[in-house]
Order: structure tokens, then C-alpha cells, then sequence
């Protein structure tokens, strides 16, 4: 199955939804990716975003967004990217469903790149074994033995683009969340899933050398891929060869008008960097949906003629 | 009185609040200048603001804005700017009421700069005699015959300052709306006062020739500057050798932290250009309030080191 939008935008926390808003009334077809649980904003409280009054929780305020992105129009999936391309009409982007969507023109709203463990040892081994990004780092673990955490596409993904360079993977879960397709090639690959059980530290002596497993069974490895929830924004983003922030590599670079590397690729709210606020996060939204549907609708008028 | 601040915000509209909440949260001593009335948002209906559901009035989304500013504890004063300068310690500010706020760093946040008569002939001959910004044209009416049309100390401030240029100056208003300071300095002056009228129309050939006023008579004049609400965003910043965009000199031009070219001013909200949206408002709102205050505190630590 394909679908074919003017503007595609993956995220649905507060940038995505404000993008979604102001491209679909230029009167663009617009797919709103994502789950609002997946927003940093679902499990906080907010006070602080202007003329809103009292505290709000951040899943009533996203509720709230989802509305009026529907009322406006705009079409809504609960679905995650596995992988993105570049083409001649614009962008392809394959979903865990099984759909490939098509789109003229491409937001970036999914969030921060790193989603913690908060275990012992992720913090000081950063760097030194641990890793976030499995596009990124991948390459440092060529024949080593490496261990991905997580339940959800991001982390079968990953484990299967390591069995391409590390010499065995291990994948830990506690119940594997993803489509039937996937987890077909997970159990076709050469990844040993071990699943029912968590990571409770990771230790070593200068860098990586074991984690503990909730039984106490430890792992013997040399590096510990985090991947936490969807895949990771900023690998979806170097699929397209998006430029990052020359400084700490962690967030997209853009300019005023929210503009990537990448023409046609935008990005708004958290991925550009910080601060991290609401506020910042609408009001690049906001410019990102309305310049992603200027630029759907030149390319179409440049299609016509 | 004279009073000291950290950072000063002009202009109580969706950015002005964001920079105040945001601002004050960082532990600064913020003031909030102005009127929610005089905001574009005041009378507007919004259904765009991400994540606020239904049709909002400006005023109650305003008068919501408002609270969180008091409850955060940034300072109120519903008064106008009369002049701005920059001194070794930051920025002064005479307010009409008399009293001068001194302050280490400074958010312009008072809207576009252009409010509109909305008579026939004033779109035609724009530029051709008709003008929004005393201190950008004043020069071009040297010895000339002009009117200024307003209400408010703006446009009492703007015909006092054509004295210096114009041979006549005409103040052409419905009922001034000023201290009795800058009133007194009105009467003291060579400006011809006609209150209780209104401009109906603005004639000419190739440029302005008359004006016409509601009881039919004619004045022939060669200027026209309307002057409603407050002293114009851009004379203010032009008082401080604020850089306004290269293209169109109608906004205040901004880097992606909201810094303008003179150390320690920033400008969030329709000021910086469009669009003219609530949401970009406050997300530019929220990097003022937040850079203004860093610059703030920086300043603070040298003065005591």
C-alpha cells in the first residue's frame, strides 16, 4: 500500500501538531507520524506556555492538539519510520505497517535523539561502549559482541544492522512491540533475542565489558545500543543526509525558517537543540508547516508546467 | 522615580508574556510593559495555537497570559515608551508617566509597526507623502506643511519632534489621550491641535495635496504621518541604532537567538517580520525572555567582579 502527501511530518508532540496545523491550512494533503505518548511532553506538567492558565498535563494538552490537527483536516497514523530515501518527487518513507508514504516535502518533529536507561554505569560508559545511535556508531564494533536494549522497532532495527558489523548481537527486551514482519527477520537473523527480562547496570573497567541482566546473569560484551522507543530521529535523519550541529552532533542544524541541509527536509522543536520548551517548540512548528507547504506547492506547480 | 531591572519587555502581546514567563523564571527582575488592548491578538479570534482547543478570543487568551506573568512575579506597568537610550550600565527608558526604568537588557515585543487609518487615498500615497515613522521622514519634510493623525502620546511626540523639520505641523485627533506633562508641552509648541475631527480622505495628484477632514473642510499639506497607538516600534529601536531588515526596513532583524545587532536587545513577535502568528510569537518570546535574562545575569556578575 502507498500513500502520496504534499507534507509529511514525523513527531506528534507540540511541534509536529503546530506544523501540522499551519501546513494544512495552506490547503495541503498532510500525514501527521506518530504517537503523542511518545512526546516528551506526555508525562509532564505544564505552567509555563503563554496564555495557557493554571497547570496542564502535558497528555491533555496533546489530546487537545490532536483535535484540532483533525478538525483542520490533516491525516493521523500511529506509525513508525524505518527508513527514509530521497527520490526524484521527494521523499519515501517505509512505515513498521508495511506502508510507504510519499511525501513533496518532510518535517522533523520527533523529539530528542536519546531516550535513557537510567541505569548504573550509562552515564560514565557513554562514549566508552555505550552508544545511542546504531547508524552513527555501528562501524567502531566491527567482530565485537554488542547488546541492544529495547522493545520496540528502533531496537529490532538496529540489532539487525548490526549483525552487518559486530561478530554477535544480543537483543534485550522485555516483550518484543513491533509488526509481524519484523520480528520475522529478527528470528531469521543471526540476533540472539532474549526477551522477559531488562538491563539493571552496565560495568566495565575503562570502557564496556559485561551488563547485568535482572537475574543476575551477566552478558560478557564490548558495547550497549540504547534505543528506546521509535528509531532514533537522528538516524532517520543521516539516511537523508541531514547536517547536525557542528558542536555536540545532537540536534539538527537549521536556520530561521527551519530549514535542514536538506532541501524539502525541515525540523522544528527539540530535535534543533535547546532550550527545550513548549513555547520554542510551537513556534518553530509553526514556521516549519508553513514553509514545508510552500515548498509542496512549488514543486507541484514545476510538475504541472 | 527611576526604577532598576534586569530585562524590560515592551509590548504585553503573546511574545511579550512568553519573554516574561520565561525571563522571571530565571530569577531576574522583570518588567512588562504595556497594554494587552494594544496587541494585534486583542481583538482576534485564534484556533491555531497548538494544543488550545476551540475558538479563543485574544482578550481572554491575553487576560490568561497576564496572571501567569503576576503569579511568576514579573512587574506590570501599563504605560508607554517615550524614548529609549543606551548607557554604560544598559538602556533607559522614559516612560510617559514620568517614571525612568533602567535596565541591563531590553526585548522589543510592541507588533508591527505600521497601524493603518484605513481611509482612501492613505494606501495610494504611501510613500508619496503619507508616512508611519516620524523618525525615519521627518528629514524629507524640511520647511514643509505636515499633519500628524493620532490620539495617543505617539502621535503627540511625533508632531513636537516635526517642529524641528516642518515649517507647519498640524495635529489632526478624535481626543488626545496623554499625560497632562506631554499635553502642557503640546499647548507650549507651534503644533496647530484640531481635536474632535477625523481624517475622512487623502488627496493628490502625484503626491499628498490635502487631507479632509469629517465636517468636509480641507487642508492642503504636503505630509501625512499616521501615528495610532503608542510611539511606533521602530522609531524606538531606531533611537538605540537598531538594524532593521535590508529588505523592506519594516521589521527589526533577529538572529536565531532573537539577538539584534546591539548587545543585550532582542525582538520576538511580529516586530521581527512575519508570519504574524501566536505561535511564532511565542517561541521567539521564549528565547527572548530566556537569552535576555542569561545577558542579564552575565552583566550582573561583571559589575561585581
Amino acid at each position: 500500500m502507498n500513500e502520496r502527501k504534499d507534507v509529511v511530518i514525523i513527531g506528534a508532540g507540540p511541534a509536529g501538531i503546530q506544523a501540522a496545523i499551519h501546513a494544512v491550512r495552506k490547503k495541503c494533503d498532510v500525514l501527521l507520524l506518530g504517537r503523542i505518548e511518545r512526546s516528551a511532553l506526555f508525562s509532564a506538567h505544564v505552567e509555563n506556555y503563554a496564555c495557557v492558565a493554571g497547570v496542564k498535563t502535558g497528555e491533555e494538552l496533546l489530546l487537545a492538539g490532536l483535535d484540532q490537527v483533525k478538525n483542520f483536516g490533516a491525516h493521523l497514523m500511529e506509525d513508525d519510520v524505518l527508513k527514509v530515501h530521497q527520490d526524484d518527487e521527494g521523499f519515501g518513507l517505509e512505515l513498521e505497517s508495511g506502508v510507504t508514504v510519499f511525501t513533496r516535502s518532510l518535517i522533523f518533529a520527533n523529539g530528542t535523539a536519546r531516550k535513557k536507561l537510567k541505569v548504573p554505569g550509562e552515564k560514565e560508559f557513554f562514549g566508552k561502549g555505550v552508544s545511542y545511535c546504531v547508524d552513527c556508531d555501528a562501524n567502531f564494533f566491527r567482530n565485537a559482541t554488542v547488546a541492544v536494549i529495547g522493545n520496540a522497532s528502533a531496537a529490532i532495527d538496529g540489532a539487525l544492522t548490526l549483525t552487518g558489523y559486530a561478530g554477535k548481537v544480543y537483543l534485550i527486551n522485555r516483550e518484543l512491540m513491533a509488526s509481524k514482519e519484523l520480528i520475522a527477520k529478527l528470528e531469521e537473523s543471526s540476533v540472539e533475542n532474549i526477551s522477559g527480562t531488562w538491563v539493571t547496570e552496565i560495568a566495565g573497567q575503562d570502557a564496556v565489558q559485561t551488563i547485568v541482566l535482572e537475574n543476575g546473569e551477566q552478558l560478557a560484551l564490548d558495547g550497549v545500543f540504547v534505543e528506546l522507543g521509535a528509531k532514533g530521529a537522528m538516524e532517520l535523519a543521516l539516511e537523508l543526509g541531514i547536517q547536525l550541529d557542528l558542536d555536540t552532533m545532537s540536534h539538527i542544524d537549521t536556520n530561521k525558517k527551519t530549514e535542514t541541509n536538506v532541501p524539502g527536509v525541515y525540523a522544528a522543536g527539540d530535535i534543533t537543540g535547546h532550550p527545550y520548551q513548549m513555547a520554542k517548540a510551537v513556534g518553530e512548528g509553526c514556521i516549519a508547516g508553513m514553509e514545508a507547504a510552500n515548498f509542496a506547492k512549488k514543486q507541484k506547480r514545476k510538475d504541472k508546467s
